[in-house]
């Protein structure tokens, strides 16, 4: 079985095992992280719980843990302050300590809303991720953002928190529907456009989900790699990891102008890249064929490589992205792929700029 | 204008600043604390904003902050879920950004409240605490530690989240009802019960409030700079800090039996303070004249030194407690005044003591 190993120095210091079949071994492995550890509180979604649940409580048991488990429904809607609540009662209810843990098994709204949960319960008590997506293996493992989203946005309230291991089974991801998995691949993409054009090739090389997921364990390793490069020097997100946002910004704005239903975060990031692309070109900042060497890796993996929205979303995810200090916009260039280049403007002319570049 | 200044290490470090009026200087501090901050978001309760609400809120906008106000009911009921979330709306609803602050004005529960929403809205923004009260002033200002309650029990959700600077006007405690200043003493005499012997004899000695609040600036930086000594080694409330809640567990069994109305969380600290010296005479550990000095320090200030309450509260204020890891609880005893003992149990003999030395 090919295992990788990845450690994290975030927070107190963790690993990312990647292997197939891991989820078979996950007991072992939380025994050694969390010694202290006698209750397990497993946050799952109805998705993921029939396909892996059993799986994962039968290899906690068989190490003494006492185990709890929470079935939140699948999708984005879950990620809200009333299941946040709803996870507090239900731990504190059932009498955890702050030696016990939290295991989060499922995609990035599962994580995001967990990893809450576990950074707040009691002021704080040990987390583990157990991603089962491509997106949030990827996305979420590296970086220890929490968060749920509010009525007025996404992922407007939560923390910083590092987990002390994240376990990724690759076999996971084959039960994922087709779209999701292709969601992910928007942001594995993302990696070779902001840092590593070798990547970049290697994928473009590899345009069907088969071929992708032979190499699978390369992708992962690569991705969680180069996360870990850039949070390791920005663990607070004040510098650095503003460039793992590269087509975010417009992102935000495609997923409030389909409201969250009709463009998955990956679809709209997706459509994002290209266009942030084109608006590094429009200022001479980019090279004139990334915006289209970037659609050509997208498409044939079915992914969207423009997406219509008018300037009222675009305005609006501007002005209320966290990223936004003050009356300033940094937006994510690239000079060429594999090359980031952030570039602060006042929020006029960015607005200005995706009016012209952007909009419908 | 006497003017007392205490600079704590926690965090990125800050400023507690104690002197009467500081309450309209307010901004120039803020300012010259937070300056990028250009919205300040005051949170404070029904109590304390018709007798100061005006007067920060003037002294904010003197310095060109825009500023928002949201006051929640006084009491402790309004340290919930339902507020935090209301907050968080508020704050985002109104266009916060991550340089811009938030601003606690008033007693433990704005506090903790406040504390908890600036922690976690967009995952962090700076936090001003102005505590009014003589409680929060000795207690909340320094260690960093926000929270809720939930239905399962006091300050169960929160976060260790260190403010940008405190601000401290003694002369709000005069329109403090004479209850709500004594079960503040009761916070400060504990200061003197684990840590200095000398200041004990001080208190001792002024046991009517006239003659507390004629050294009033004196108290308050002794007891900050306490905690500080405390919170300085112990950031994350994992070894020493423990030391600061002597009386606390069986003060929570007080108030658990009490329903939180009876009495309040001072009146409970000062009966438990009480009974855990008597524990810890009972143990052999604290020298038997302890309980009865404490007892009339308390008393003349209208402080109860002994209250009823049936097992099966203190049964569960140990089981539930935040400090009990695992099966085995922490006492904090006395070895004599001015010299604390923390004492590692099993659960069960905690029990069972206290079922003998406490209980009706």
């Amino acid at each position: 079985m090919e295992e990788r190993k990845l450690h994290v120095d975030a927070g107190a210091g963790y690993d990312i095992l990647i292997a197939p079949g891991l989820l078979d071994g996950a007991g072992k492995h939380i025994k050694a992280a969390l010694p202290k550890a006698k209750r397990l509180f497993v946050v799952t979604d109805s998705n993921v719980s029939p396909l892996y649940g059993a799986r994962l409580v039968a290899s906690l048991e068989i190490e003494s843990f006492e185990v709890h488990t929470h079935v939140i429904p699948a999708g984005e809607t879950s990620k809200s302050a009333e299941n946040l609540v709803a996870l507090w009662e239900w731990m504190t209810a059932h009498g955890i300590t702050r030696t016990d843990g939290v295991v989060a098994l499922g995609g990035g709204v599962t994580g995001d809303l967990a990893g809450f949960a576990a950074s707040t319960v009691l002021r704080g008590v040990d987390l583990v991720q157990i991603p089962t997506t491509l997106l949030s293996q990827v996305d979420s493992s590296v970086g220890g953002k929490t968060a749920i989203d509010l009525g007025t946005g996404k992922n407007l309230a939560g923390t910083f928190f590092q987990p002390k291991l994240v376990l990724m089974d690759p076999e996971t991801l084959r039960t994922l529907p087709p779209p999701v998995f292709m969601a992910g691949m928007a942001e594995v993409i993302k990696y070779g456009c902001i840092w590593d054009a070798d990547f970049f090739d290697f994928l473009a090389q590899r345009p069907t989900r088969d071929k992708l997921m032979a190499d699978i364990g390369r992708i992962l390793y690569t991705c969680c790699d180069i996360k870990r490069r850039v949070v390791n020097e920005d663990e607070h997100d004040t510098g650095l990891r503003m460039i793992l946002n590269f087509g975010h910004t417009l992102g935000h704005a495609y997923e409030l102008a389909g409201d969250y239903e009709k463009w998955s975060h990956g679809e709209a990031v997706a459509a994002g890249m290209v266009t942030a692309a084109r608006l590094g070109a429009e200022l001479g900042v980019t090279e004139p064929d990334v915006p289209e060497r970037i659609a050509e890796v997208l498409a044939p993996l079915g992914l969207p490589t423009h997406i219509d929205c008018d300037f009222a979303h675009i305005e609006k995810a501007v002005g209320i992205d966290k990223k936004s200090a003050g009356d300033s916009v940094t937006l994510i260039l690239l000079e060429k792929i594999g090359c980031v280049r952030p570039l602060k403007l006042p929020k006029e002319d960015v607005l200005e700029l995706m009016a012209k570049t952007a909009g419908r």
